[in-house]
């Protein structure tokens, strides 16, 4: 469809008889045009003045659609030259796992929310992207380390030994940046064990990677600024992100990591977010090479990088490569990280390490925002690293992690051979078993869920899931040995049922 | 200074020789002209076309500072009709400490941060806005209860007991909303103590209220939408609404609270955020004709009401009204509360109590994009709750803050008499001294702090410092009560040397 008959199109689909606001009749319309590609990227929309003469409502409507639109990253609007059809569509920009819903036909779509049940435009898209499993425990879900492991008994000393000497200085708010024996304890161990150069002042304590990534992007950042992230990525960091208003590009990786192409390189983004150790989830590790480059590029173009170092402990094989940030000469790395995979999820302590010049903006910055606290737990965390028993935990389960990894791929291969090759493994607390081309990973996820068994679907974490490769992720972690090859064998026939299915 | 001669004004300050880009000069001078009031509230600025043609620029760049502004709230666009100064600039709106700094000629200013320092407009705006203490403990901390009575033994023993029987399922993520338990719990408590209807699903556990108004705003409003908040109103708050992209109008408070004026009412908010148990900071109750109307208004104009009951629990006296949302028919009212100031500060726990269509959305909404967990702490908490431990040290506390609050009376009624009145002591854990008129509130907490002694400036919890009242705000729940006369004749102390000065 040419732009110039859109009137016509949309004349021929509002509605005013239906109940439904004009405005959201027209937003909802544009949204399907752009969106089944009826109006092309790239393509100038009529300006308000026109449409809303042409459609005979009020121009006003049409702007604050147009307005709604930019917002929300549909079409562009260059002042003086017009309104033009974003180049790359929010189903593609952010993954919106409802485009389908979107891009249906407007009768069969539920009637919007209103009133009490009206959520914000950010909200709603918030809901429709979530991708938060009710399920945190069990065979295979990736990314929940074995916390029956912890050494309960070596934390429960540190907790009743901080309780007894009690001052009122750990039971209330946390100083900007958290407390200052932990952030010396972490500033050594990031330096030896990832070559991560800092002093304690540049380690911001937080709550994990999502307020990490949280503040670095509220502080760095505004709304409708362009962010890269890795395609696949993380949905939890992109919904993060998007609440915030960042436009997100999704950047191709290879077995080097993220692979910026010319186009992507000609619009150099606010910030970049990106898993040089394991890239997440396929497990690559980032080449020397690509993070010269990108450092490089990041300084030129004054971008902030956030490095997301999460489970570089876990590795069985190769030694991981330093830190980009230990590379990084001109301040433009943000390095976060976080001991939810080391320790327990539920934990809640993660870090920044931000340049020197923002540390005091970020920990200003954090205790403004998120009033954090926990001090208690900080001291005894501090106790837990100084005294090694955090290294000789990861030790340990780097060992048992590394038993379970085998058992799992012994059991793959004793199903499928090499029928269906498993990447990703040689770090990290999951494998990706790559599935046929075409065939729904989805719906394989979906059949393990019926059997009791967890994964997750690999096109999930892809911007455009319908052209995203197939395959599960599957964590082996948190599951105990024994328990490996009969779940393993469940999960191969909710595959085979499946995968004949397609066939 | 009319819109007609902006072009002349800006024309002989932009220099194309400074080094600075002539987008940031523009949008300094612009925002200079506003705050100043050369440009008045309502006035229109010249058309983007017409300013750069008459300034000799480009256009995308005028339109892009024009864009700018609007998202920070001192011009408003009415598509069709123009640009338009903000009714309220930013520095009424939000409270920016450093107007003066932005109103300050541009050659005094600061070189812009560049490079590795800038941050964002909203991270700027932010570490500016600031309220945050470095100090968290000692005479006269407002808002930090005296954690040195808290229960440890108790709690110690739960700690021991639930680390005893651990299983992976409170060592994990939380499932979107908190453990079940601590709903159920809390669910009871909140109806029996505080009139409040819910079910434990419409209960949502966070961290605390940055937390639960973080989701709420992000949940239910857009950036640019407008919400009302009291003046005087928290701080902290206001900072978390503020870098969500929400407009604040400050409505001013009486003895019955919140006191909308007509042409507040003119312009319903999408949200607005109050505290009818106990105004913070002032410690008024909002009168039930006040809450009544203002539950018709929220129905009537379907805003949404943040019902901040904070510090509800410590009366000394007149026993509290029931809760908003007890009174709210129609399912406007988001309730937050926390465990801050009745346990410690540094727990983090709080929680929302919402309608219960928008329970499964903020369940959801608040695993996606704070992954919390804490589930221990929350097990620990339910039972201490169920135990009866929560209500007789509320009751404890209650009895020894009633005292101390009364050693202040007596120590500010010896040094002052009836000169320097105390108000809103009959709730919460500070109260709120009266200075003379005119006299800077802010010199008198610096004067105090020489001392070491912490109070904080009345003026600075208002909208606008520069007309506010002065005063002090005392807290005296973490002060032992053998500390607090003298402490009071060392504030004394700084008061009279200031006022001194002042005179």
């Amino acid at each position: 469809m040419r732009a110039s008959v859109l009137s016509d199109w949309l004349a021929q689909r509002l509605d005013r008889g239906n109940g439904q606001p004009i405005y959201r009749q027209l937003h909802r319309l544009l949204q399907q045009a752009i969106l089944s590609r009826e109006l092309p990227a790239g393509s100038k929309v009529p300006s308000s003045r026109l449409l809303a003469q042409e459609l005979g409502i009020g121009r006003n409507t049409v702007t604050q659609v147009y307005e709604q639109l930019v917002l929300e990253g549909y079409v562009n609007s260059a002042t003086g030259r017009g309104t033009f059809v974003a180049d790359s569509a929010p189903d593609e920009i952010v993954g919106v796992p409802d485009a389908e819903a979107l891009a249906a036909p407007l009768e069969s779509l539920p009637p919007p929310l209103q009133g009490n049940r009206a959520l914000s435009t950010r909200g709603a898209r918030l809901i429709a992207g979530a991708g938060v499993s009710k399920r945190q425990w069990g065979a295979f879900m990736p990314g929940v380390p074995d916390v029956t492991k912890f050494p309960a008994r070596v934390w429960s000393r540190l907790h009743n030994k901080y309780w007894r000497r009690l001052g009122p200085d750990l039971l209330t708010y946390a100083p900007g940046g958290g407390l200052a024996s932990l952030r010396h304890t972490l500033a050594d161990y990031l330096r030896t064990s990832r070559s991560v150069r800092c002093t304690p002042e540049q380690i911001i304590i937080t709550t994990g990677i999502h307020q990490s990534v949280d503040l670095a992007v509220r502080l760095l950042s505004d709304p409708g600024d362009l962010i890269w992230t890795e395609d696949p990525c993380y949905w939890g960091v992109r919904s993060v992100l998007h609440v915030s208003g960042l436009q997100s590009r999704p950047i191709a990786v290879d077995e080097e990591g993220i692979n910026p192409s010319a186009d992507d390189l000609a619009q150099p983004p606010k910030l970049m977010l990106v898993t040089p150790s394991h890239q997440y989830p396929l497990g690559m590790v980032m080449s020397l090479a690509r993070r010269r480059m990108l450092l490089e590029y990041a300084r030129q173009n004054q971008c902030w990088i956030i490095e997301d170092d999460y489970d570089s402990e876990y590795r069985y094989g190769s030694r991981p490569l330093a830190s980009l940030q230990g590379l990084d000469t001109s301040g433009q790395v943000i390095y976060v990280g976080s001991f939810g995979k080391t320790l327990f999820p539920g934990l809640r302590i993660g870090y920044l390490v931000v340049p020197e010049a923002l540390a005091e903006s970020f920990a200003t910055a954090s205790a403004e925002l998120y009033r954090e606290g926990q001090l208690l737990q900080q001291a005894m965390l501090a106790e837990f690293i100084a005294e090694g028993h955090f290294t000789s935990h990861i030790r340990k389960m780097r060992t048992l992690y590394g038993q379970r990894r085998q058992t799992l791929l012994d059991a793959a291969a004793h199903c499928y051979g090499d029928a269906l090759p498993a990447v990703g493994g040689d770090a990290g607390l999951h494998l990706v078993m790559q599935l046929p081309a075409g065939s729904d990973d989805r719906a394989v996820a979906a059949a393990a869920l019926e059997r009791n068994i967890v994964v997750r679907p690999l096109s999930g974490y892809y911007a455009q899931p319908s052209l995203a490769p197939s395959g599960l992720l599957i964590g082996y972690a948190c599951v105990p040995d024994e328990e490996i090859a009969p779940a393993f064998n469940t999960l191969a026939d909710a595959i085979d049922a499946t995968l004949v299915q397609f066939a």
